[in-house]
Order: structure tokens, then C-alpha cells, then sequence
């Protein structure tokens, strides 16, 4: 029946994203017609390299722990055990940074962590750059904020610059190395935000998922920058890094220092957390602690070292080509623009008919997209080889 | 820094609860200053048994799964796997229910789906028992939204009624077996709340976290009562019932038939959900399908009955006291009424001086919560038989 009560006016607000089904539609219209062809996606965002060894025997034993009286355990603390945030203290120290456990909140993934902080601000001028993950402008727009889109584009490398930006306090969301383009910051380009921020009293809210594939002398986290600790709220996750896209475990970091409203921020998010959040499964925390042990952290590096040889391959073709983009050194994403002027979904379709190989079109995550495809390094190495041999052949 | 960014300022309307860092400072001063004392603890609402043998098996298997490149898998589906989503359909066949798993959403618990849910609502009328489990208040109050208290007491057993509310679309919160009373409702009085629902135009949100525990002729479903799934949604877990309260797995049950603001409730769920979260571990999901299945569920039904000889110890105490109580039939929480009028709190501090027993006190949990007291019946046989023995010198 037809209820009278009111439901949330602003999802009506949501702009209805259909990429990925409509992706999956072409993709079996394509298969239904020509069963001869071998389709090759590198348009998956999800990794298939399975978990590492020390992870699974980390994750095994805790299993066995809860089955026995002795060492069971129950509700976990809400911001995660002491050695789990006591693990991503350590981690932070490989950058050489200096986060205590206490400002550390372990959670079921950075997806969440995004779309939970919005909880905790009242209405601010927000900015998020075009083309984006579509979470941080989802989010917001689901509790009634309104965001500005930042456009990016070829001229600063698909990186948000803060010029001709107004003197005003903003909540800013910046992805470094970045979703969809792989584009990554360098210290100056990230200094260049946190000094905007200071000055102007803003929060940075910096999702730092893909640190692990920063392979050059770049921030692998915000507060290898000065000051950050003062203006920057920073989403991590090992959903990329350590294969964790099933396994459920991120975290965010919110510096003491940081105050908003008169209240220390993390006390709002304590309370947040405390309220409508319940922990991460002991199980899963063991297997992060392993994944940021150094044995873990080594296995997770020689899987990215697997998935960054693919990556190569396909920016190779691309230079040898003359076709400009951003990512696949940084990042396990290819950001390139479509040849001859082509739209995103007309490279799609091209690609799909002609190679038999999937992508995803870049106008799906904002208008400055339009015209850009981003593919992936998350395949085979195999399968990625053939797929860039049959993509060269079309060019 | 103090930065210039609006906070939520509805965070400052919450009152801030010190239930349990009050008890936790007063056990702690006594223990020091009582080295000989010890200590019962009958306040806490956490399972102490450890996961039964069938969940640990699937859970062990399933890591193994994710260790290997064959059978791993990456992003679960945001509302669960088809196979746990099929299994909690059958589990619903356990009370003569037919829920289809379409319906059924998946979740890290019935907190989080509580404190979730509110982003799917507007402004609306709101009704919440008191005394209550205090995240269906706190989670509205984040929201800005205003709830009305429905007072409850000794005359209706601590069960809410419809009597004198005005005829005018709510949502309503029921809780059956409640926490903290152990109250639960039987058919009619749960009838007469869907009646009223389908009358106003209500929607209810029933949490039945504590089903496993009815021993009686009693639902355990809200779905028992005709008409049901034309105006509530329904909150569970495993949490007590296989203790996975360190584990995490719940779901909600949207029922399609329920539309507000002229589309079907649950789409605005799915949209949340797809948004900001990220499903539940694979890990997880294959130990709650083993909890649900016919096995796993015997193993869980007998912990329950090794924690429902605990609560019938303490009833039986009170019974021959004459003190009244609710609870401890249908649920793990006893819910007593303070003897010789003292305080909730008084009645705390005489336990913990004269019988070393620590309990809960009911004025936590609301105004109307001031003079009972809540033990609960999750402590291990013997310190239960102890505890008791200790209470009943007192009285």
C-alpha cells in the first residue's frame, strides 16, 4: 500500500547512473551475436588476484579463535581493535608519517567511510572534480547538499587545481591516485590544497584507496604534507591495495587537531560511529592486521607488481600511438582520449564490435569525461596483452 | 585548527549517554577498593558462547576460497549473495513465513541497518518506546528529525499500545522481544499495531533481533500478522541468536508491496545502500548461510537454551521474592522493578557493595526505565547460580 509518511525528497535529486548496466547490456547483445568472439574486459574496477597467504592464515586462525569459549570474542570495539589501529599506525610510518592510533577508525571499506562522513557536517560549499568516483556527489546529494563540480581536463593532467576559486571555506574531496583518470599529485600539487585549505579554513576529505600504486616519489598520504594534520581528513581501504574487495576493511583518519563548530571533529565521528556502526568482524581485522604486516604488505606488492605490468603494456601502446593519457603509472587505471574525436560510448561500441574487448566510457563519471575511456590493469597478463594487441590493431 | 566548515549541529542534541562508562568507573573503584570481591557480571548484552562448529566450517572454507585464484571473489553484491539472501527466505519458512529474498537485504547488523535506514525517510512523526534500545532515538536525532516518546510501564506488561494516539501517519519503532524489558508481544497486540499502520497510513519498524529467544506461542516475525508486509519493514541479526556479535551479519526485510512518497520503499534502500555500502564480507556471508541452516540453527537453538536455563534461574528468584519483572521468558534480559522503591541507580550501587553483582540500570534506557534495574542471562551457568544466590540475600 501506498503509506502516508514522507520518504527523502532529495534521492529524487540522484542523477540515474546506468553505466555499468548498460555496459553489461552491450556487452550481451555483442556475445549473443557473435559467440565466436572472445570478449576481454578491462573495464572491471575490482581486483582478481586472491588474497595473500599471511592474510588467509591470519584470517583461519581467528576463524578457529571464535569457535572456541576461550578465546571468542564479541562486540569489537567500534573504531577497531587496538592492533589493527596500531597496524595502520605502522603502515602510515613507511611514508614516513606520523599517525596515532587514536586519531585511526577502522571500518567495513572507504565506500562506506564516504558516504558515512557526510552525516557529520552541516550545509557547506562542497567541491569534487569532474570526472569522479560517483560516491562523494552521491552522497551528498542524498542528504540535501548541493556540490560544485570542478571541472579537470588535459591542460592540468585530470588533477584539480585550486585557481580562481573563491576565498571561502569549502568541504573538498580529492582522490590521489585518482578514480577514474589514475592521474596522482605530486607534493607541490598537494600543497598547493592544503595551503588553500588553512588559509581558507576548509576540510580536505582525501581518499588515498589506490596509495599502494604510486610507484614514482609521490604522496602516498596527505600528511606527508605540512600542515595537513590541521585541515585534512584522510579515507583509506585495502580493497585495492590488498585484494580486500570482499573481505571489507578501510579506515579514515581523523587528526585531533582538526576542530569544526568548537567540538574536535573526531568526536563527532566518534559518535557517529558508536551510534549506527557496530565494527569490523574480528575475522576481517586479523586479515588486515596480516595484509599491513610485512609480509602482507610485500605480497601486496607483488601482486600490484603483477597488475603494473599490465598497466604497462597498455600505456606503451598508447605512447607508441600518440594517444594522450593519464594513469597506468601511478594507478592501476588507463585514462585515454578516444581517438579521432570520438565520443566515450562511440570508442565503446567501436572497441566492443571491432576488438571484442570492454572499457569504460568516461563520460560516466562526470561531463568532463566525455570523450576520455578509462581501461584497466586488474585483468591477466595474458588476456591484457591480447586485448591491447587487438586495440593497437584497430587504432 | 578551527576550521570554518559547518558542523551538524543536531550532534549537540543528542544527550550524551555515560550508561556504561558510569558502570565501568563504578565496578572499577570498587574493585580496587574490594581486591577480595568477585565481581559478576549480569549486565552485559553480549553472547559469551563461542560461533558453533558448523559456522567456523563455512567461515574456514570460505577463507580458503579467497585464498585461491579460482575461487576468489571480489565486491560481493551490495544486498547480499543470492545464497544467503535465499537462506534467510527459508529460515522465514521456520515461522510460517514466506519472505522472498528479493525482499531481503543483507547487512553487518541490525544496528547499522537501524541507524542506515533513516537516510531513506523525510520529516516525519516519529514514535519510539521508552525505555528503548537507544540508536532508534539517537540515529533520528543526528538526522534533525523529533521523536515522541511513547511512555510504557508495569500496566502493559512494558509493551507499547496504540491507545490515544491521534489518527496521523508515524513511524513507528517496535522492538519484540524488546530491549532492555524482554517484553514481547503477542499476536494481538502486535495485530492491533499493523491494524493501526494500515489505518494511518504508519509505517513500522520492527526490530527482531532477540526472535531466537521466543519460547512461547508468540511471533517471531512481524510477518505473522496479516497484513504486515503492506506497512513494516523488518530488523534482525545473528548477533544474539548465533552470536555473531563480533562476526556482524543482519538484514532488513523491505517488503515490495510498500510504496511512500509514490515510489516502493524498498528502491530508496537499494539506492542508499548501492551508494554507501559495500556488502557484507564473503567470509561472513557464507558463516550466517551455515547459522541459518538446519544444523547451524539446532547448534544456536542449543546455546540459547544454555542461556535460557540462566534466565529461568534468576525469574525463579524473583518469583519467590514477589518482585516484578518482565522478560526472561522470551528473552535473555530480565527486566526487574527495584525492590522497596529505590532508584535504578541506588539499586546498582547496593548490588555492587552488598553482592559484588553488576547489572544494568533502567533509567539508562529512558525516563520510564527509572526504578527497574536489567540483568541479563548471557553470563556462564555457575557465576548465574552465583550471582543469584548472592541478589537473593539482599532482597
Amino acid at each position: 500500500m501506498e503509506l502516508k509518511i514522507n520518504t527523502n525528497v532529495n534521492f529524487s535529486k540522484l542523477s540515474e547512473n546506468y553505466l555499468f548496466s548498460d555496459i553489461a547490456k552491450k556487452v550481451k547483445a555483442h556475445a549473443a551475436a557473435h559467440p565466436e568472439d572472445k570478449i576481454i574486459r578491462l573495464g572491471i574496477g575490482d581486483v582478481t588476484l586472491p588474497l595473500t597467504s599471511s592474510v588467509t592464515d591470519a584470517m583461519g586462525k581467528a576463524v578457529l579463535e571464535m569457535g572456541n569459549k576461550e578465546t571468542f570474542r564479541g562486540y569489537a570495539p567500534e573504531y577497531g581493535y587496538d592492533f589493527l589501529r596500531e597496524a595502520i599506525s605502522r603502515h602510515y610510518k613507511r611514508f614516513g608519517v606520523s599517525v596515532p592510533p587514536e586519531n585511526i577508525y577502522a571500518s567495513d571499506g572507504a565506500k562506506c567511510d564516504c558516504g558515512n562522513l557526510v552525516d557529520i557536517f552541516g550545509d557547506n560549499e562542497i567541491l569534487i572534480p569532474d570526472p569522479v568516483y560517483p560516491v562523494y556527489l552521491d552522497s551528498n546529494v542524498m542528504a540535501g547538499r548541493k556540490a560544485t563540480l570542478l571541472p579537470t581536463g588535459e591542460q592540468t593532467g585530470f588533477l584539480p587545481r585550486t585557481d580562481g576559486l573563491a576565498e571561502k571555506p569549502y568541504v573538498v574531496y580529492l582522490c590521489s591516485p585518482g578514480n577514474p583518470t589514475g592521474a596522482a599529485f605530486d607534493r607541490e600539487g598537494l600543497a598547493e590544497w592544503v595551503r588553500f585549505a588553512a588559509q581558507t579554513g576548509s576540510l580536505i576529505i582525501y581518499d588515498s584507496a589506490y596509495e599502494a600504486f604510486v610507484s614514482e616519489d609521490l604522496p602516498r598520504s596527505v600528511y606527508e604534507i605540512d600542515g595537513a594534520e590541521e585541515v585534512a581528513v584522510e579515507i583509506c581501504s585495502l580493497s585495492k591495495s590488498a585484494g580486500f574487495t570482499g573481505t571489507r576493511c578501510g579506515w579514515c583518519v581523523i587528526p585531533g587537531a582538526i576542530r569544526a563548530g568548537g567540538v574536535p571533529l573526531c568526536k563527532l565521528w566518534e559518535r557517529r560511529q558508536a551510534t549506527k556502526f557496530n565494527g569490523v568482524p574480528y575475522v576481517v581485522q586479523r586479515g588486515a592486521e596480516a595484509a599491513l604486516s610485512e609480509t602482507g604488505r610485500r605480497e601486496s606488492m607483488d601482486n600490484i607488481a603483477y597488475y603494473m605490468k599490465n598497466a604497462r603494456v597498455i600505456c606503451s601502446m598508447l605512447k607508441e600511438r600518440g594517444i594522450f593519457f593519464t594513469g597506468g603509472v601511478n594507478s592501476p587505471y588507463v585514462w585515454m582520449k578516444c581517438p579521432g574525436g570520438t565520443s566515450s560510448w562511440e570508442f565503446f561500441d567501436l572497441l566492443l564490435s571491432r576488438a571484442a574487448v570492454v572499457g569504460t566510457p568516461g563520460s560516466g563519471f562526470g561531463k568532463c569525461g566525455e570523450g576520455y575511456f578509462r581501461l584497466t590493469a586488474f585483468g591477466s597478463a595474458d588476456a591484457t596483452k591480447e586485448a591491447v594487441a587487438r586495440i593497437a590493431d584497430i587504432l
